[in-house]
């Protein structure tokens, strides 16, 4: 149960069995941080060109292909008074015809409040300059190393995390990754000060963050897709596109996991997710989409009494 | 101001510019019922055989295309003791390998409290014998007749509303539709007493409902899709497939209602959704799929206050 | 095996169930004229005001749901010497980030030789000043009256056909149309005088027609989808969006002729269509999508020898 | 102008920056062989475990980020005298609902004629008994190492090439590839003796192969995605799901080849597009589709005469 205090030397922009950073244990404890999606560091100093730099990977000691890898998040916050996004929506998030019409995306400046509990336009457009933004501090990439050698861009996403852009990725939460190579390999980076469903602007609030999470293992527990859980819901994380598909791994890996864990036959989870699932979109916008599948803890309390 | 209480004698399986069964008037209310999708009213008898038999059209005086139809749920809820759903997930919702081991999908029983406000099922599969599930009564259908002289099946939506199951259409709730022709001519039904995200096992908990709603109009007010509001949010419903379409045409009618009513630039209107935006699946079960892009009235507040 | 010579009196703008414009029987020929799309007739008069506007419906006797129409198109051919499309790509065809440079679309006008052989540009952009383009006359529109009483724009396409813009829409070429009203009820409509995959600038060159063709009856022959051969090919026509699903449509009739009519078994006809099938993009333009999936005779005729 | 006779010691199974097997110019000719999708080489061994081994990469001298690396195909055929395939149908090729009732898919094994123009099946289902397969022999996979220090499993494909499963990938074709990497790494493999579009029974006819092939460089020349030429066409292939995304890339690359190298403005390019464009379906099974968007050259030569 050590607690590991980790400096980055090195920031990757794939999700690929690249040498450890730091090797961690079951229950270790590392408080670490992450430079923004664009290289800019607490210091606003770029440090790194490439997309999404990613701190890690961190080698968690006997962890080995068909376990799962648990990762809680405990704290999560901007380390610097600012960060940026892009001021307008991704083209395909609109009907064709309007495109043409769209003025240019630029970068625009936000400021935090000391607290980082809102945030502040540098420049706001007319209307939104009273605006105060309540931040939401989460974390873009989550992920682990992804199976046959590969070495996948940190701007995607697949059965391994990755790019995910999930605003539920908050502290607080914990996730579930299958582990695809020994010692798992987990990368972390991309910070969000806010960020809405789907990322459709192309953006959070980008900002370098100071991380704190807690790994645990589960041996010879096989699972395909990343999963989660917070105060309310179980969830897992479909990474593909288009939608329909990031859908179905998510429905399917909850099936599973109703079926596995909870001991539901296909009928009964069939019910419940009929009667009880939530979606969210977690991001349209990367190379793959992510979407969400919740189901509330309150009526899988309900089944585990019965 | 009238209230009229209509007790419906034909029932429509299109959505198209068929007779009007009522005149009403602005700020009308009516109280009437609907039957369930497979045609089973309050006796449970069958009095329609086609797809989702629809109430109505009511037609609005006055109402004229290029007007905006709103339309408020006073009150919604079941008016028999017992549903019916499907039991096992549509199998384009899991990944294709999965489907093969599906077992068929066949009809369940639920039984309501007197007071409606749980469910449970006839014959439980294992481990929910005991849940008592919370209802949450919603209408699948609601509509207006669409264009050019068009009828269109009751199992799909469009423009003009029509069976989006969303499971936010619920007592509280205000929907606005663009108007195509003289009259409106709306239409409800396919009320559900439960569903899910999505509708994935492609019904909800189906029953007969009493429905009492009020209408309003405005007056060269054009929209494109249907929009409404709760006590937490606007929104805006889009209906096609894709996942990616439905979700283009909300985003889309919201930017548009930012810009023109809210008097938000694209800019303006992008940071605002690019940070806060929400997306709910309402169905990924019928011919058109219908994806709903929320914005919450606390965010909004704000910027009307600057 | 009666002749008809029809002159339309009036054009329908959707495919439903419409007052019949000619009662003909199995066997029979007609030779009528269509409209160009946006209603200008052989003289170039504007006689429609809608979309698509449609010949017919010719009502064949003895038609009934569960049959199949077949519709022999005989010839096919501009009647007037000129036609118009539109210049710029869809904007939904390319990569999003490219539509903002898009220019506007705008209609351009085409001359045709006498013999309606090639065309050639009014007003040619650059380097396009000496093409002759070699005409290949198709119908855009080709089907029946869909089922449950509807009315659906002639702008989209179903299990009924409709505005599939497919450009094997030939003269020789044999339709079948699944039969879901008494009569069949058969529109057709919007001709192209040449027409690339896709449909992707939004029009081929549109004309009004010269058309003849015989009709017959596959009695208690109930087929899903609009089925098709020519010299060289059968094939199938799956419409709807996105192109998977209507690759799946198109696919999934072309399983169940070879199963129903070829006698194969499904390993025998997977390994037909794994090994030899050839797929053609008729339109990603309209509301649905059409997608063709074709089998060579050549390979067909090896296996009935076996 | 070295021809070069490589016999391969390595495999891979990525399209990533591995070590080069060999290293060529300019001008090069290269006679090599493939092992099949399963690692089996010309004798029936297995001597790779992963999917779609690579023979390569190939070095190519002075290839550097910007150029375009030329490739054209000599010759390629089986180099042992059978193959095998997948024998049924895969789920998402077919409608939802018909799924449940597919036959579990197994390996088929087929004897080609000694000279290697057809096939038969060993064990064929009923009727398909007396089929001669004409062989169509195809490369599976070609490609370069991607940007960013990728390693991207040879089960899927990108800008970069990979595994697009064209059927139209033969003997007599060139094919150009962005270069992402000095020296380019070519990699080839995953012999298809016969296959249909889409490759919708998951692969086609699986054998090794003898390849020859020869290289160039167009330096400084930057395209964005694979391009290619026949006798009859000049073709871009587009790689990612859905199918209209595939379609995407490969019609916006077609138009910025139309317009750098034919000089056509965006009206021109698209008229000529829009009424002879055609595409083929290269494959709807891996992990990304691939699109093929093809011109004739007949109405290019017109063009350039203009």
């Amino acid at each position: 149960m050590t607690h590991h205090h980790f400096q980055p030397q090195t920031y990757w922009n794939s999700f690929g069995s690249h040498p450890p950073a730091l090797h961690i244990r079951h229950g270790d404890t590392v408080i670490t941080s992450t430079i923004d999606a664009s290289g800019l560091d607490q210091a606003e100093q770029m440090i790194n060109s490439g997309t999404n730099p990613q701190t890690g990977p961190f080698y968690v000691e006997d962890a080995a292909p068909g376990d799962t890898l648990v990762v809680h998040l405990d704290a999560l916050a901007p380390n610097r008074p600012n960060g940026w996004s892009r001021d307008v929506l991704a083209p395909h998030i609109l009907e064709a015809f309007t495109v043409r019409g769209l003025p240019a995306s630029n970068k625009v400046q936000w400021d935090f409040t000391a607290d980082s509990r809102t945030a502040r336009l540098s420049n706001p457009p007319k209307l939104l300059e009273q605006v105060a933004w309540p931040l939401r501090p989460m974390l873009g990439c989550l992920g682990v190393a992804p199976e046959d050698g590969q070495a996948i861009s940190s701007s995607t996403s697949g059965p391994y995390g990755g790019n995910m852009d999930y605003r539920g990725t908050l502290a607080g939460v914990t996730f579930y990754f299958p582990v695809f190579v020994p010692g798992a390999l987990l990368f972390l980076g991309d910070g969000h000060a806010l960020q809405g469903d789907g990322e459709i602007v192309g953006t959070g609030i980008e900002t370098s963050f100071k991380v704190q999470f807690t790994v645990g293992l589960l041996k010879n527990h096989p699972i395909r897709w990343p999963r989660g859980e917070n105060a309310e819901y179980i969830f897992t994380l479909g990474n593909a596109r288009p939608v329909e598909e990031a859908l179905q791994h998510a429905t399917t890996e909850m099936l599973a996991w109703l079926q596995a864990d909870y001991g539901l036959d296909t009928q009964g989870a069939s019910l419940l997710l009929g009667m009880c699932v939530e979606y969210e979109v977690a991001n349209v916008f990367d190379p793959a989409y992510t979407m969400v599948c919740k189901l509330p803890k309150s009526i899988l309390k309900e089944i585990r009494a019965g």
